[in-house]
């Protein structure tokens, strides 16, 4: 028996917008998290308060949180690099309900990334999601290369769950292991979280963050699913991406992981056509194709007859 | 434990090409089949005898299976659609190993394609079936909209069975299950060969034909690995589709399915270096991006290390 329901939360306004080549401008920003919100969806990660000279298609976060009207229920996160990225999002402490923190697994991808070992990352984390739970924040922990780095290769599991551990320890309510690179499959994926559950048990909340870099990212839902995980990360018309390898696509497509999981008689809380209405909107803004399937094919229409 | 080795057939040359606006050259063709033919793959389907009024993609049938240059131990199949078609195919005997009849599970879906009952196709087939045995031609049957119809919704399971049946009485080697118009979920799937499995046992082949039309094709893949099938369709680039619904992307990508079943350990005699290189060169013929995924971002490649 497969979980239902499960959760789904969005990350396409940051993970997507964020590897845009070309800055989205902020009302039209706005305008799509303020679609996405009136979707279903329960969870939508906004913005990030980075750097402007490292990320410049999110230096507009003050003015989107500022911004967004989002429904009571909707929470929206932020996410942040180290406690200065902490610091600037709470001068807008009400207008976000989470957190969400990452580091990688594998040293390599860490230092490229953050420019720090990854123990020194887990340090530093400790301290952002000590200082946000005190600020009644909801804290998530991304771990992204879980199931395979770039530079690396395969990354321990022995590892990846130390890592989870640590960050559960220091506070933080999920861990999203991320599949960054599109490096994941189903056998791995089954094993990870059976052994992830196993290990940390009810602790924490477990969430799935794959992309479909090969394909395979609905593949290595259905793997996660049937090991129990219940709670899936996504981004609406596969926005989003990973420079490694290049070119290659991002998250797999909301609307594509909403169709499948209906069909399969397992609730989301997520009405499809205003999901695909909110991607329509996103690749009209982009001017360009997007990888979503199910944006372009449409939901399944089983009331058809001739 | 998943089935290993899997058998794949390569239905590109076929399926995708008849799909393309514009009609490609029959040197473009057989260069594309000759390099198809040097990946490992053991199987494809090289064209169709169908009136080139209907289908002018493909009116250069004789000339593609005269040209090809296939080494010992690859099949080449051509799709019939009727005992005209195989009078055709029989002109060039000695080129192929084996023949493709297909017909739909739902009335209107068959009444739409061929003008006929299901019934009335079941019989023809039959003969057809019996014609292609006597020249020592295996033969396999597609069953179309096996997960659902476009027109009429859902297709009773014990009704494709039936249909899988009759085929299997007039002597087919092997039963395909089409969904062709990406309508089947993972659920569904498991079911579905299992049920097969238990109506028809070893008496047939029974191979799975998915589409990714709303991206779930490797998680049905997936899922009808779980319920033990073997054998599997897909086209080189993801090229291949289906006018319903408009613009909707086509048959899962070989390359896709390999890189999965690699990864996971599931063998397929398959060097997806060269079959990538196989879809790069349809690419270039075509002037177009494809649907593939793996074809973008390239085989995993476990080695790398800082």
């Amino acid at each position: 028996m497969l979980p239902s329901p499960v959760d789904i939360r969005e990350v396409g306004p940051r993970d997507g917008f964020q590897n845009e080549p070309e800055t989205i401008a902020t009302d039209d920003k706005v305008a799509l998290i303020d679609m996405l919100a009136r979707t279903g969806v329960r969870r939508i990660e906004v913005t990030s308060f980075v750097r402007a000279d490292v990320i410049p298609q999110l230096a507009d976060a003050r003015e989107v949180l500022t911004a967004i009207d989002v429904p009571a229920g909707v929470a929206r996160s932020v996410l942040v690099p180290n406690m200065r990225g902490l610091e600037s999002a709470l001068a807008l402490r009400g207008r976000f309900e989470e957190v969400g923190v990452f580091l990688s697994a594998s040293e390599t991808h860490n230092r490229r990334n953050v420019n720090r070992t990854v123990d020194e990352s887990l340090a530093e984390l400790a301290a952002v999601i000590r200082r946000a739970r005190a600020e009644d924040l909801r804290v998530e922990a991304i771990i992204s290369t879980s199931f395979g780095c770039p530079y690396e290769g395969r990354v321990a599991r022995a590892r990846v769950l130390e890592i989870a551990r640590r960050l559960t320890d220091a506070g933080t309510s999920e861990i999203a292991f991320g599949d960054t690179t599109g490096m994941a499959n189903p056998l791995q994926v089954r094993e990870h979280f059976a052994a992830a559950s196993e290990a940390l048990g009810d602790a924490v909340q477990l969430t799935a963050h794959f992309h479909n870099t090969r394909g395979q990212g609905l593949a290595n839902v259905l793997a996660a699913l049937e090991a129990g995980c219940r709670s899936y990360e996504a981004s609406f018309g596969e926005l989003g991406g990973c420079p490694v390898p290049a070119g290659a696509t991002g998250n797999i497509a909301t609307e594509d992981l909403v169709s499948m999981l209906h069909e399969m008689g397992i609730r989301t809380g997520i009405d499809l056509p205003a999901l695909i209405d909110a991607a329509a909107a996103a690749r009209a803004v982009l001017g360009r194709p997007l990888g979503s399937h199910t944006l372009v094919a449409g939901p399944i229409d089983w009331r058809r007859s001739s």
